[in-house]
């Protein structure tokens, strides 16, 4: 009988019907739950079945509780002296805070649901359909709300996830581009909605029979995947006095710092609400995407000289200083560590194949002027293109061939700190890191030219520290030699994840994932938890090879794996000092780290 | 004045002319010498001045002899009772001793040079200019001597390095993809060349005022990295019998097996010849390139359910099953590594860019049907296009979402050992090898696979073992996991290289490599000699933790490092039982092992 019940077969009676009818068995059964969750410390999610008037108790583990009640719990418990506070922060599931921070759809909101897809980033929104990025940022400059509809997004969409207010794509989960990119920005997201039959072409969205247009309303819910054309109302998250006095708890036990992913002011200041306590992770190529700088980055990159190359970044650094100087004027007194341009230069032209079937088109047209302004762009295209961009020229590979590109940048910091502290009093502390390491001598010559310009612009008295991302196998075995030229090191996680494992994030997502998890060999994405038999190892290497050569080398962490509980445990286990998460995840990373340290503490008895 | 004899400054004067002028001290240099060669024991490259009549010995080092001159000596030295066996092959270069497995220019050959290139793939070569790989092809059918001349070559152009005598490129270097293909093949080759002007559209090549056209002569040496129009006699070399003494002697030192990579019977006959112990590598995804499986390997890919691709997959097993038996009959008795399909499906489809100019074409001409069909191959190649295929859909992961391609091929390595043992009375011992396992339950599902359809085929009493490749710095990290399901490991340090510092090899040879060397970052490639701190760890680490879980698991390699004396060297210390490399390479790496067992030798004391 006891197995009837949990697989479903038999419909259990309400708990009312069992006071009315044996009231004795249910006095009994009363008993028995107080006792069950005075021993436990957490509420009890318990099965039962009562057999010819005789209870059995069947089994009884911690009851999962939806993000308010669980702060509640933990806030009434240790009021109620039934719980210390590291005892009661230990109660919450972390992930499932997010809730608390996003927009939701009202309690009581009728609606019909459109399609179903994955609950990639959490959050509520509504707003028009768009289908391109340069609709997104036109309609919302417009200071119209937009909801970006794609099969799926790339790179070049990144601007479009600015404008908009959220985003649905049709193919792809958890660890899809839209689902990273989004969660980075705190943009509700549903991916891999594939009901949804998105016609690019016809700018127009087919499903179930009915045909939506561009300008349509759509209404999304990232926290639980449901995509609507009803228009529900959104309920803002009001500020949870409880979860405010657990994150203040969780601050007074926590050993891992807890900084942000952010590349705008806006980012910086919602991170900061949230308690970061400064910027792990600032990518200077999201400055390059924006419609005012990528023609001045497509002439740098189409420059044959280095001669023309400076001149076209000579036009990119007042943009790049001013975008800094906003940054850190949100930041003053923090840290904020900045990394050098990271992506391939190709990344910022158009797709060959774009090019080539305008070309053909102009040259059936005899177009002579057009075919030659093509042939050329296509011709450096083809020469920038790579077999495999993630592992190509990127990263220090670029500061190494092109070190007038790290130069700029370097003077866009400095100049933007001594704006900052002449205006405001204060800069941040400045850390700029380079990406891509392998051999230390890369560092050793990058280390050499940011000091160098450093110096040059006048920033010789600026708080300023020079690190490197760990996101190589290779770097993790010679951290102890990249460490004499580095002040800190940064696990890029999800590089590293890239390389360790093999799995091109774009590529591995949609098409191998969810069959692994089909056939039991993962349970979840690489991308979302840490892989510590594989990644996780190479983490503890670097972190213990580097803090051999140097004791006080500083170590953080700005993966994608930073927001997320499970693997912010183990990198208090390893001893890293802070992890970078995105605004979003800051609260979330809080509660993790004071987490960590209360079950280390237990460990140690 | 010693230092100006160093640099150049002055010229010295023939050693005759000291016998005259001043005899005393030409004796006095002779003993001097004779004392010097015998302490050294080997030839010596010695510098010495003479001021004021007084003899001044500035440096002296071990000569660096031609290949013949190196073996002669050693066997010389033998004879003579100057050296031991052990002492006389530690003499030789190995690296030189390509030399004598190769055709040569004739020793008194006079010629124009045309162009010069880096010496990519040892050997001289002469032919018709051909402009692609189909051209080579065809040409080479109709018993036409061709060389492939190209800007530099893809996985595409693979079957013209089978139909050609030689290779030109004029981008890249001694890492390029036409130099480890043509390394791998025994093919002359000089990649970048850099002052022919090759124009693919027009065929022709543009140099120093002359333009060549398909057809015309031209001549190779590889060796010197020589390109010439004139018509040069080569050289076949003699079978040396001073080297066939020294590699007699090697095999009587050596630990280390030297089996080859080898993927056509020619290769597996010619690597017999130089000494191969068996077969390390086959690939078998050469098997599908030739010209009349590649139609038959397309309708597999373009089919949308899996009966279609099961009955695609019925048309190509008699052809795998055909070019199993052709190698298998070579190499009956010995060890045959198999590996099961590696590459990304959409190496074996034409290019987007390709289809997307056809389409647009077809599209302006209003061909209905040829739009149609342009379309549907279009959709398919972006399908299954990657952002980094190098590191997506491929190995094991080809194998997880597509078994019924796996199941052929060892349906087809089933019945090809039973069809020869039949023949010829023995079939070889048959390792089937699964790429690019970075989980131990990938090679778990791929083991029962694979025994499953053995037995069905009716090879149960073939003598055949599975393993695993070890490619990927997880792997590595859970060795022990995966060896419970391998009984041997060979080590891909290739993509192990790839990985483990996240150099795609294709893009960063002609990017970054020469930049790193000028900068002194690197000495030479990572891709030619092992990178010990990084990717040698690896190895090391999973040769430890492998042999830890099952101390009998065979262990190989079978990069292109397992022909460079340096890491074979490295694998002899790791503890391998065998290095596989191209047939060329065979003498050089038995010679080299028998120096690493030496020099660890000498080491033990």
């Amino acid at each position: 009988q006891g197995e009837d019940v949990v697989s479903g077969v038999r419909t259990p009676h309400d708990l009312g019907e069992m006071r009315e009818g044996m009231p004795a068995t249910h006095a009994q059964l009363m008993e028995i739950l107080r006792t069950l969750e005075a021993h436990y410390k957490d509420m009890q999610d318990t099965e039962f079945t009562v057999e010819d008037g005789r209870l059995y108790m069947l089994q009884t583990r911690n009851a999962k509780r939806p993000a308010q009640a669980a702060v509640r719990f933990a806030v009434d418990s240790v009021e109620e002296g039934l719980l210390t506070r590291p005892q009661a922060i230990a109660t919450i599931d972390a992930d499932t805070l997010d809730a608390l921070l996003h927009p939701t759809f009202g309690r009581d909101a009728e609606y019909e649901v459109l399609a179903r897809g994955v609950n990639a980033s959490p959050g509520a929104a509504k707003g028009e359909i768009v289908f391109t990025a340069a609709d997104a940022v036109e309609k919302a400059d417009a200071g119209r709300d937009v909801i970006l509809v794609r099969p799926f997004t790339e790179a070049e969409d990144v601007a479009g996830f600015f404008a908009a207010c959220g985003i649905v794509t049709s193919e792809g989960g958890k660890a899809s581009h839209a689902a990273l990119v989004a969660r980075g920005m705190g943009r509700p997201c549903v991916s891999g909605a594939a009901a949804l039959e998105i016609d690019l072409a016809a700018k127009e969205v087919r499903v179930s029979g009915t045909t939506l247009q561009e300008g349509d309303l759509i209404v999304i819910d990232g926290t639980s995947g449901i995509v609507t054309t009803d228009d529900v109302a959104l309920v803002d998250p009001d500020a949870d006095p409880n979860f405010e006095q657990v994150l203040e708890w969780a601050d007074g036990l926590r050993r891992l710092g807890v900084r942000t992913n952010a590349d705008t002011p806006e980012d910086a200041r919602k991170a900061r609400e949230f308690g970061a306590e400064g910027i792990g992770l600032c990518r200077t190529e999201h400055m390059f995407l924006a419609s005012d700088r990528q023609p001045k980055m497509r002439t740098m990159i189409m420059a044959r000289t280095e001669a023309d190359r400076r001149a076209a970044l000579d036009e990119l650094l007042p943009h790049q200083q001013a975008d800094f100087e906003g940054l850190f004027e949100e930041m003053s007194g923090l840290p904020v560590t900045i990394r050098l341009l990271d992506p391939p230069l190709h990344e910022f032209l158009p797709s060959a194949e774009e090019v080539a079937t305008d070309l053909e088109h102009a040259r059936m047209e005899e177009n002579a002027d057009e075919v030659r302004e093509l042939e050329r762009t296509l011709e450096r295209i083809h020469e920038l293109a790579e077999t495999n961009p993630m592992i190509g020229t990127r990263g220090v590979r670029l500061g190494i061939l092109h070190p007038e590109i790290y130069e700029m940048q370097v003077a866009a910091i400095t100049q933007a700190a001594l704006a900052v502290r002449e205006r405001a009093g204060a800069a941040p502390e400045l850390e700029v890191m380079i990406p891509l390491v392998a051999y230390e001598q890369e560092l050793e010559l990058m280390r050499g030219l940011v000091e160098r310009v450093v110096e040059q612009r006048g920033g010789g008295d600026l708080v300023l520290t020079i690190g490197s991302m760990i996101e190589l196998p290779r770097a993790c075995f010679v951290a102890d030699r990249i460490a004499r030229s580095a002040d800190f090191f940064s696990f890029g996680t999800n590089d590293l994840t890239q390389t360790g494992l093999g799995f091109s994030r774009d590529d591995i997502e949609g098409r191998i994932l969810s069959r692994y998890i089909d056939r039991k060999i993962l349970d979840r994405s690489p991308f979302e938890t840490i892989d510590k038999p594989g990644v996780g190892w190479l983490v503890r290497l670097a972190a213990w090879t580097g803090r051999e050569e140097k004791p006080d080398l500083k170590l953080g962490i700005c993966g994608e794996h930073g927001g997320d509980p499970d693997s912010v445990a183990f990198f208090h286990m390893a001893g890293l000092d802070y992890v970078s998460c995105s605004p979003y995840r800051v609260p979330i990373a809080r509660i993790a780290a004071a987490q960590a340290a209360v079950a280390s503490a237990q460990g140690e008895g």
